[in-house]
Order: structure tokens, then C-alpha cells, then sequence
């Protein structure tokens, strides 16, 4: 087997680096927290539009009020508070497929689409696979906001007003969309996920790796829960509003 | 009981709040993610000063290459690659009492060093009681880094240099070491954790919420590992090395 | 360093084994899952006391409702549903010192009781020290089973009712029970994790590996919450229900 | 929205409900774990054939020696050893598409077969679509095992041996045996993923929820290898080992 090595850190006695910077010299102190977790996660010093759009990224993802990630955060740490760590741990698990992975298959989408020779065309025929399908078309939707989501127009305003940042993703979903509302004969929004998507991939981030920017950002939202759970505890109300709310049923389980 | 509240987010058909900010209109591309992670962490708006250390205490705590969080990630995100935040949870499980953990009992002497009236007295008299136990005495000592941790006297040479900043928790770090020192007869440097608890605290962060701050670092250092584990493959190494060097003995059950 | 050796598991081309024992020709169709659990956990084969106490035990823990173990599962699952083992991991983050880690305090102060030369002293100092402390005693009170926890009664009748159990660990917990009601001058039952503690002792279960049994037992009880969940949806009720149960408050956060 | 119930579990002041059963009159003391579990998971009594079955397939899967599950959890353990459960989560997080989801993975084609008219025919179309498409056919393979898997063989003569047991599953998995060998024109082994899929289909377990027996079985494989490093601890050697295996290597990350 190919034997491994790593890029991402060095440390001795004096010292230790984070890739080819010195940590004390060039980083604490030095540099923000996006720009050192940019320059780690990606591979390259981070360009002033890298540090726009992954800011915005972040905290456009930070909360969402008492969502089942903050809800079990909450309980976890009611139940193990010596355990901050095990309750954010908790919560992170919900990052998956329902909310959050529809971020990487749009991007996936968008990858089809750039990837095509009739950019237009492959958009008409996503479009129409998805509602023949009757399946919901990832970054596209919104229960709550109608016609649009008011983040989504802020994201892509913000790309817009960027003139360094690469356009292919921005301009494939903007090329989706209006294919979706004409697949689909009404106006379907551009969702936060679908908008997230476009901006990761205008500055390099692959489809593979969109979920784990939804990640770090969450991690701060739920040590938010937790501190404010610390001050105003929700833990116990929970657990007695779900217990009463779920009534037992008896069932006959048979004799084997 | 009493019911609880939330302070932390609103969200509406026509938009969201974080606390009492407007995420579209006041925070998406105005504020930083480190801004607004202070903002909902701490519940009042973050300073210079604020925003200067958490970021400081951020990039610090980030990485320390392959450590056992580390290559608890990408052992996981090698089993189950659909599942990237199961892989960053598993590794921030490891942010417990052992290494991290130190710095929120560094935090709780600092905060007995600032109540007693004779400072002095009991920086002296807690070194003594850790010294006569033989214990180790948290934010204090490296088996590495000999005299100082350089990381160390970055960050505290970082906050002296902040006019603005609180001086209480810094200056009973600063007691505490040089009590140290006159107690072991030797010196012994401060570690990084011993700086984040006195930085930490003099921006307000209590001792129990302190963890998040490195819980939240190292969700972005994780992700640097996916990232890399996506493209230099690390897992099935790790997982024949380990197997190999840790030999099977056989040893009699007995029969009950 | 000492290198580590394991005395677990050996495979190899022909087969593998579990400690001294092949697992094709004598574990798999031969013994239960208890019984290798023992053998693998205990590294010794189990008499039939063993597996009596082990199952009683590992079947009182298994369930207890919508608790928040089985809350945060429920709702990991509902956002994560190709990820089942990420869901049960959520919920048994929850087995910390609020619950169950009672436990192993229980049986730290067992430990404490058996090691004393005068057990009756040692009973009635821990009974005192607790109620001078005002702090909850481990493995004891209950707020709902009064005079007695029912599941107490009935795990130590079984613990009774074998001849060959040791007796060390069920007479210190009753001797702590005698002292106990003395002491606080009225009757509180010993609770469940505290009769749990007493068997899981009288077995030679250390203290500290107690909870390891409650981990593996609700494993199996958050199974059945996915199953449940898998056919009757609760997750998505929970998060409406406490959405709305808990108000958002706006407060002022200043301006730095 | 439909109101959910649960029939798990009751609790009231005089006793607890584990669904139709009293817990401490016919559970505790009277039923063995595997016996409870399976009552609570599948919502039926148990036949002794459930518990044949169940029993060997939690066995069979508990433990594979230093794989990246228990190689997490030791390292968990090792960085927070006051949080057992947290080390036993990190490792259960492994238990994903890579290894364990080939079961759910190989079911889903036995309920292919079972629903066809021809099944002959239908285990050749899906031998043929996986060798056509080179992927890896779920249930079959295994780099160590040839000409087949010891493990599978002993599960499938102990279907083979339990008269009350129902066909279906243990049959298409034979057929599509026959249909792979034809296909490859070589023996390819039933490995006990594949093995395993068809027991717990035989006894009605869902695809969908199979992966939660390898949990449970898991869940206990990772206790034991906790219990082995609090005496034989391996954790520190485990990190040292791969911080000098892997490398650091310098890459010029560029100027934005």
C-alpha cells in the first residue's frame, strides 16, 4: 500500500506548523479563525472573496432555533453536562441527508450541468426528471418562504456584487432555476442550501466535502444552545412536555 | 416548572432573527462568523478586543495533527463516507478531561486565585496542595515544550498588548505561574490551555462554557482532516498498521 | 513504552477466535450473546449466576420511555435515516452522570463500605456525610416509587435466591440501606442503578466499567425506538411540539 | 399532524410496562436479554427459533479484533476515560456503508428476488447487472476467506437446521449463490453479511432495520476492548504509532 502523509501539521520542540505557516509567527494573533480553518480545509491561502463567502456561508447556517439538533444537544447536555463535548457531538449527527445533504446533491446537479455541452438543455432535463419523478428537487423549495427565500436572494446578491469570484456554479443554478419554474410553470425558490451550494463551489469546494462547512457552523450554534441552556435550562421541560405528548398504547405482543 | 425561553433565534415567514439581530438584513456578508458566533454564544455584541482573542483561542486549538481525535475521524469517515458528521463527531468525543479538559480547571483555580482576598496567599497555597498530591496542576507543564510553550507566550503577549482588556484573569495566571515556580523550585512553564482559560475569562466566558470554544475549533480542524483523508487516503493504513503492531495473546477462559 | 498486546479477538486465513475460544465451532449456534458478552467483556467464562445477574440487569435498563435518550435518537434519526447507527450513538451519549452514572458512585462508596474494618462505621460516616452535604445519594431515593423502587425489590430477591452469588456487594448496599434510614430518619429506597450496582459488584464487575453494561442495554432499548419510530413518526411532532412550547424572547445585545 | 403513541414502555407510581409486559413480574429474572430485545424490537414473543437466530447473528458480528471501530473507541476512551459512552458512540459510528451496510445492502436484493415471478431469472439479472457494472456485489466476497467464509457456512447449516424457520430468504440467497458462481464462472463465497441478511429476514427483521442488530452485537464487542484498555491500555501507543507513521510533508499553500 501507498503509504500516507499528511500536510496539515508539523510539530517540535520549538514550534509547530499549521501547512507551510509558522503557527505562533503567522497565525495566532495574525490571522481570523475563517481564514486559518480556509487555509487548513482547502489547501491554499485564502483570497479576501474565499473569506466573504465562507463567512457568509457560516452564519447563514448557524442556527435555526430549537431544531432536532439543538433539541438533543440540549437533552444530551442535561443528561452528561461533564460532557459538553458528547452533547455537541449529539447534535451534529443530525446533519444528514433530510435538511442539510440536499447542499451536496444540488452541487452535484450543478456539477452535471457545468460538466454538459447544452448547459440549458441538461437544466430542462434535471428539471423535468425531478418533477416526473415527483421527487423534490434538492435547493429548491421552502415550506415557510414564499416566492423566495429571503436568504437565498441575500447569498447570491452578495456573489453578484463579487467580481473575482468564479461564475460557473452562480450561473448554473440561476440556469436551473429558471428552467425549474419553466419545467415546473410556477416559481419555485432558490432555497438557502441550493444558494450555499453555488457560493462553496464558486470558490472550490467539491460536492463531497459542502456537508462539512454545514458542520463547523452548527458546532457554534449548538455550544450556543448549550451556554444558553446553561443560564435558562430546557432539558427537563422537554423531556416531561414529550413524555405527556406521547401517550402509551397497549398491544397484544402474542405468545411466540 | 418554569418554562423556559429561547433568546437565540426567531424565525418567520418573512425572515429570521439571531437574537436581536436580522440574519438577512444585519448579518449575512456584514458580520464575520466569528463575530456572530460571540454574538450568540456570549448574548451582547463582541468588541475589537473580544473578536481578537476568540480568534486567537480558535486558531490555537484547530490542529495538532495526528492526534487520537484525528485519527478517530478518519477511521470513521473510512467506514462510513456518506456520513461526515458522524466522522467530526466521533472525533470531538475525544475533547474531554485528558488534554482539553485542562483548561476548564485552570479556569476554576484562576477563579478561586481572583475571590480570595490575599491573591497572592492562595496562588502559593493552591501550588503547594497540587505539588504535596503530586498531581498534575492544570495549564501548567509540556513534555515538549522546555522552558515555554511558545504558543503560550504568543497569546499572553496578545493580551497585553489589548489596553481594553479585563487584566484580572491574566493576572492571576501570571501569579499562579510565578507560585509556581518558587513552589516546585523550577520552572514550569504555562501550557496552551493554561492561556485560553485566563484569555477566555477575561473576555467573560465562564469556566463550564469554555470547552465549546475548543469543541468549535476543532470541528474545523476535523474537517481539514476529512479533507485531506478524501484525497490522501489515510484509514486502511491506520487500521493494518494498528492491527499489526498490537499482537493477539492467548489466554485460559476457564471453564466457569 | 510497553508495546500493548489484546487478548480479544485473533483471525486468520482458516478462522477466527474470541479469546481461547474458536468462533465457527464453539461460540456461534453454541452460546447466547450474553454469554459471550461475559466472556468477552469479563475475559472469563460465565457460571450460570453470571449470566442470571448480567441478564436481569442488562433487561431492567433497557427502557424507560421517552427519555432523552430516546428523544435524541428519535430525532437524529428522523434527519439522518441512512445513518441508524449514528442515532443510537446520539441517544447513548445521554447515559452520563445525571442517570446512570449514579452507578458506579453507588459502587465506589460499596467499594468504600467492604474495604472499611468496621463496615457498620463506614455505612452510618457515608450516610452522614451525604445528608450533612445536602447532595443526593447514589443508588438511592426515587421521586416517583415510594416506600420502594419496585425493580430494587426484585433484583435483590434474585440476588438472594443464588446460593453461589457472592455476598460482599448485596450486604454493604444493605448495610448502607439500614444506615441510611437511621441516619435521614426515615425510609428511602434503594433505587435502581443502586441494586444494579450491588449484582454488577457481587460479579466482579469494577466500578468503573458498571456503565458499560447500561451502554450495552440501551443500545439494544434505542433499537427499538427506531423500530418504533420506523413505523409510527415522532420526530417531526417532537420538533413542532417544542418549537412551539418554548417562546423566543427578545433581549437587547447591545452595541459592543 | 397524526398524534404518535408508543407501545415500548409504561411507567407509573406501582411499576413499569415494557409493552404488554409487567417489567419486574415476568421480565426481570425471567427473560433473557436477547429475549426482552427481541420483544421490544419486533413487537412479537420470541419463538426459540427468533432467539437461535438473533443469538447467533449478535455473536457472530460483536467482534473483528482492531478494526477502525474499536481502534476509535480506545482512543475515545483514552482522551475522556470519564466518558465511557462517549468512547462506545465514537466506535459505533464505524458501523456504516463500507462494512456493515453490505447486509441491509444484501437484503434489499433477497426482497428483490422473493418478489419476482421468475426467481431464478431475477438472481441472474442481478448477478449480471453487478459483474456487468464491476461494483461489488453486497453479500459476496471476502479478501481472506476462500474458497468460503467458515462464519457463513455455520449460519447457514443452523437455518438449515431449524425446521419452523421460514424459507424465503435462506432460499434466494442460495439461488442468487448459484446464479453468481454461473455468472463469474467461479465460487464466490456467501460472506456473513450476506449470511447474516437472510437469518434476520427469515425471522422478519426489515432491511431497513438490520443494520441496529449490528449495533447492539457492536455496542458490546466495543465494551470489551474498553475493559481491555483499562488494563492493558493501548491508546498512547496507538497515537505515537501513527504520529510516526504518517509523515509531514511541505506544500506551498500560495498567496491568495
Amino acid at each position: 500500500m501507498k503509504e500516507p502523509v499528511t500536510e496539515l501539521c508539523a510539530h517540535s520542540l520549538t514550534g509547530m506548523n499549521y501547512r507551510d505557516k509558522d503557527l505562533v509567527n503567522d497565525l495566532i494573533g495574525e490571522a481570523t479563525f475563517t481564514e486559518v480553518m480556509f487555509l487548513q480545509i482547502m489547501g491554499r491561502k485564502a483570497r479576501p472573496v474565499d473569506i466573504k463567502i465562507v463567512d457568509a456561508v457560516l452564519v447563514t447556517l448557524m442556527e435555526h432555533g430549537l431544531t432536532p439538533s439543538a433539541i438533543a444537544s440540549r437533552l444530551i447536555y442535561m443528561s452528561a453536562p461533564e460532557n459538553l463535548q458528547g452533547a455537541v457531538a449529539s447534535g451534529l449527527l443530525a446533519v444528514g441527508s433530510q435538511f442539510v445533504g440536499t447542499m451536496e446533491n444540488c452541487s452535484i446537479l450543478l456539477d452535471e450541468i457545468i460538466a454538459s455541452a447544452d448547459q440549458q438543455e441538461a437544466a430542462l432535463t434535471i428539471a423535468t426528471r425531478y418533477k416526473n419523478q415527483k421527487k423534490p428537487l434538492p435547493g429548491f423549495g421552502h415550506h415557510l418562504h414564499k416566492p423566495d427565500d429571503p436568504r437565498s436572494l441575500k447569498l447570491l446578491d452578495l456573489a453578484d456584487s463579487e467580481p473575482t469570484l468564479e461564475r460557473h456554479y452562480i450561473d448554473a443554478l440561476k440556469l436551473l432555476s429558471r428552467a425549474v419554474d419553466q419545467v415546473y410553470a410556477r416559481h419555485i425558490t432558490i432555497n438557502a442550501t441550493g444558494a450555499v451550494a453555488s457560493l462553496l463551489g464558486a470558490i472550490g469546494v467539491p460536492s463531497r466535502l459542502m456537508r462539512g462547512f454545514a458542520v463547523i457552523s452548527r458546532a457554534a450554534g449548538l455550544v450556543s444552545h448549550i451556554a444558553e441552556e446553561q443560564n435558562i435550562p430546557s432539558g427537563r421541560f422537554i423531556w416531561d412536555t414529550i413524555d405527556q405528548a406521547i401517550p402509551y398504547t397497549k398491544r397484544d405482543t402474542g405468545n411466540g
